[in-house]
């Protein structure tokens, strides 16, 4: 070898990322047993494994965490490793701020802070916090790759084998993606597992990518975050599913979706199978999924509605279920899930016809967000996939239906719905004349308002009083009264007579229910496939297990 | 096991596909040994695992082709294998137009037909070939989890082992990504391999989600698609570089940034470390890339100005000195290249803050297309990095710098940049009334005009006559007078007078090389770091290998 390939030309290393590392896991020689990590030396272990300043890479993601070495993180000394910069899809546990606290990080950059949205906010406003900033999942993912590597990657899966490959079963989610940026440009992997095994069901993750396995004292925390019980939707609910399957669905032809997580998403989803079935739509729309295995799902899956479900993450429950349905979801050899966070994100933003969320607050443009007072909840998903991605290219009815101009190279949109009760709980407008996000933005220093989703993307906006075609509208000033019409008597709702609402419905801007055929008296409960969760246990045919906060019986 | 965990509930088998697959599977039992199919069995082996009709992603990438593979379905007989709808992220070789008009495939998703575009669009217009769609690389990958996933996966690897574990080294490109698709829906993946061997030098892809392994005659076909020789750099591609540097680069604080590939930007490479430096701007910009090994980066990498570089794919002779600078690639625990075309384009997509390419036509609007008269190329990559992304979140300089506005959610933007000639090749106008695009969609019958990236996403045009601030222009009218002011004697040029390219200087939505301080009479190849590919060569230290096209010496 000449000195270029010892990378030493030009008076500089080339190598300086490969010997750090090098020097790190000679620290660590005589604590560890090869790949392995005992249990009780683990905070050793990263004592000296971690260097002050490093970037770490915590999973962390949307359900399941690295609970056991984000404890361990959280018990090393402050003295020896401190002002870190932490990623962390997803900040869920208490320990994930602890760390802020105690000096051992102070750098964060995020997607997601549900549990810890209110005391996150606090921190950033004291500064014990510094946000670098708030992502939507998937550019994160991306920044793992330009100008956010880690130099420590702590994950969960659920086995390994002495070579150090990982199953992560359904719950693969973005752990391969956090792997890949931290293991390729000499950062080290160390991998929480629920069990040392001699012969892996598939592997997940090939073992050159991973440095250390350390069997936790328990199984890393999961949760069920994509369960919706049927009793609590509301025949609200139920009148806006109606309209959304006509309104939208039917009449746009949309086969490929993604539902974010709400009851008013499950509504439609159990009533596919009697509504949508009436109306001749089986087999016509909602056919190509990029969804988590929501058990909402199960009626209109056992009916034949649903050809594939492509998955972020697994659900706490569904494991049997979806293994039993191989055709629907996409398995491994070992017969489980198989999920991926960042290509779920990236067919939810490219390949699905359709995006339908709900928010807690949208303005007179349309522009929404979830956050509220004193809460910095971030933004997972939705914004990546409730957006009209311009690098589209393919054509497909939905897509093709949203163009209204005659120009030689229109182009279609992708559906972005919003689907909201114009008072949450009853009480709060959802309608405003101006989000929260933009004072929370300001508190926190944040350069520029948490927007959720820009009301320049938004194609429909459905309520309980109608449809707004936003996408239709000829100009702003049309675009905010078509908003006002369906606001009910908010105050943005108010802003439109009834005169007004009447010229928008024969324009075929905005839609009431009974201009979609769909009878306010119709919306009960009895439309639901399924009433309750042990319905869907039997739809399931006893396959799908919930957990027990989900069991009454 | 109960009759559900079987999969026969409803009276409906949910194990179709994987009972397909095990079918075939049992048809090719007595031509295989194990995983391995001898590789004068192949044409027979994919007779009896192909099932007419059948999904077929077959690799056709960027970069390299699984051309024993190609060959080998080329060679199936057509009563036996026919109607078969083939995927392929890109159209490269004879071959992969062959089996279409032999009958053996029938319809097409893709995303770039390069060498076969010409041939491509005669044979859509004859009805030979049926396409589904045009689509950019990571809008395909998502497809492939949504409704377009493949029942067969031919793909290609350097090295396997006795499990299926393979080595994609340096070219991993989208391997994985077909591969997971296909195998996780209980499809079939044949890989072939240059090589089998006892122990790989890292596992790019689990054994466990491959079903056969072949080893090919010859090594599977690699272009050298991203080589620019500098000796082809004019002293006005140097102009442009320069305004470039100056008008955006040091403007806006561009420090993570995707290159498209041609001589305009592989000038702006070559003067990094000459006229980058001479203006102080080292280590302030362009510090983190998402771009191929491109061999004239080179000097700016050893001149320091570069921190990382993430890689869609490899580039043949760049091997050995993307190896000795792991501080700056991705590579492996092997210690060569780690590539990945899905996650770098998520990467230059979502985290850099600007993309840059050319084109061959732009229209009044902005609009732009490499679609010309009756060639129909495809998309690749661009339109995805080409464009804003609506979800993205996270602030840098360069995205806040786009913010004109005063409203309280005003959000950043990315930088889209055209940098092109006026006239293409010194002869055809580059600025049109009218892409060829919309003629050549409509031959083809595309729903759509295939539109390369839209005006509303650029945000910048340079040519040799100045920069075009198109972001900042007040109305659509003056969006097109700062176009037209930097289109020199093209058609589109003579549309805005003298007086008006002065009010536009004035106003700051257009720069001439004056107002940038750049001097025309500076713009000569000295500047370029490397003259040739020797010069390239000579700064790597001779670890750069040029492929023999590119050597004269």
């Amino acid at each position: 070898m000449n000195e270029s390939e010892l990378g030493i030309s030009s008076g500089r290393s080339w190598t300086t990322r490969r010997d750090k590392k090098a020097r790190q896991l000679a620290k660590v020689e005589k604590l560890v047993k090869g790949r392995i990590i005992p249990a009780d030396r683990i905070v050793e272990v990263l004592e000296n494994l971690i260097v002050t300043g490093d970037c770490v890479a915590l999973e962390g993601n949307n359900q399941k965490q690295a609970s056991f070495l984000s404890k361990a993180l959280n018990n090393v000394d402050p003295d020896k490793v401190n002002d870190l910069h932490m990623i962390m899809s997803s900040v869920s546990r208490p320990e994930h701020l602890d760390i802020f606290e105690k000096g051992i990080a102070r750098k964060l950059d995020f997607s997601y802070s549900g549990a810890q949205s209110l005391r996150m906010a606090q921190m950033i406003e004291d500064g014990v916090v510094k946000v670098g900033s708030i992502h939507t999942y998937l550019e994160l993912y991306g920044r793992l790759f330009i100008d956010l590597t880690p130099n420590i990657a702590l994950v969960a899966a659920d086995k390994a084998d002495a070579e150090g490959n990982l199953y992560t079963g359904p719950n693969t989610e973005e752990t391969p993606t956090i792997v890949e940026a931290t293991a390729f440009r000499d950062g080290i992997v160390i991998v929480q597992v629920n069990e040392l095994v001699d012969e892996l069901p598939r592997v997940d993750i090939p073992g050159s990518w991973v440095d250390f396995i350390v069997v936790a004292d328990r199984p890393y925390q999961l949760e069920a975050l994509f369960t919706r019980d049927p009793r609590l939707i509301s025949e609200m609910h139920i009148l806006m599913a109606m309209m959304t399957i006509r309104g939208i669905y039917e009449r746009h032809n949309v086969t490929s979706l993604n539902h974010g997580v709400g009851f008013n998403t499950a509504a439609i989803e159990l009533i596919l199978p009697t509504y949508g079935e009436s109306l001749g739509l089986k087999g016509k729309i909602c056919k190509n999924w990029a969804l988590n295995p929501h058990p909402t799902l199960i009626p209109a899956i056992e009916s034949g509605w649903v050809e594939s479900v492509h998955c972020f993450g697994g659900e706490v429950g569904m494991e049997k279920y979806v293994a039993a349905r191989p055709d629907v979801f996409f398995t491994g050899r070992d017969g489980s899930l198989r999920s991926n966070r960042a290509m779920s994100q990236v067919a939810g933003q490219y390949a699905v016809d359709l995006f339908i969320g709900s928010t807690f607050q949208i303005d007179a443009d349309g522009n929404s967000s979830t956050v509220t007072s004193g809460r910095l909840a971030g933004f997972g998903g939705a914004p990546n996939m409730g957006a009209d991605p311009h690098g589209r290219r393919h054509a497909t009815d939905a897509w093709l239906n949203m163009i209204t101009g005659e120009s030689q190279i229109a182009r279609g949109q992708k559906l972005v719905v919003q689907m909201v009760e114009t008072y949450q709980n009853g009480h709060a407008p959802v309608f405003v004349e101006s989000l929260d996000a933009i004072k929370v933005g300001h508190d926190a220093k944040l350069p520029v308002a948490p927007v959720m989703i820009y009301g320049d993307d938004v194609t429909h906006v459905v309520t309980e009083e109608g449809i707004a075609y936003l996408y239709k509208a000829r100009s702003l000033e049309e675009r905010r009264m078509a908003l006002a019409a369906v606001a009910g008597v908010t105050p943005i709702g108010q802003q439109c007579s009834v005169e007004m609402t009447e010229q928008l419905r024969q324009d075929g801007i905005v839609a009431l229910p009974e201009d979609l055929h769909v009878k306010r008296t119709d919306a009960k409960r009895s439309l639901l496939a399924a009433k309750s969760i042990d319905d869907l246990v039997k739809w399931s045919d006893g396959l799908y297990e919930p957990p027990a906060k989900f069991r009454n019986w």
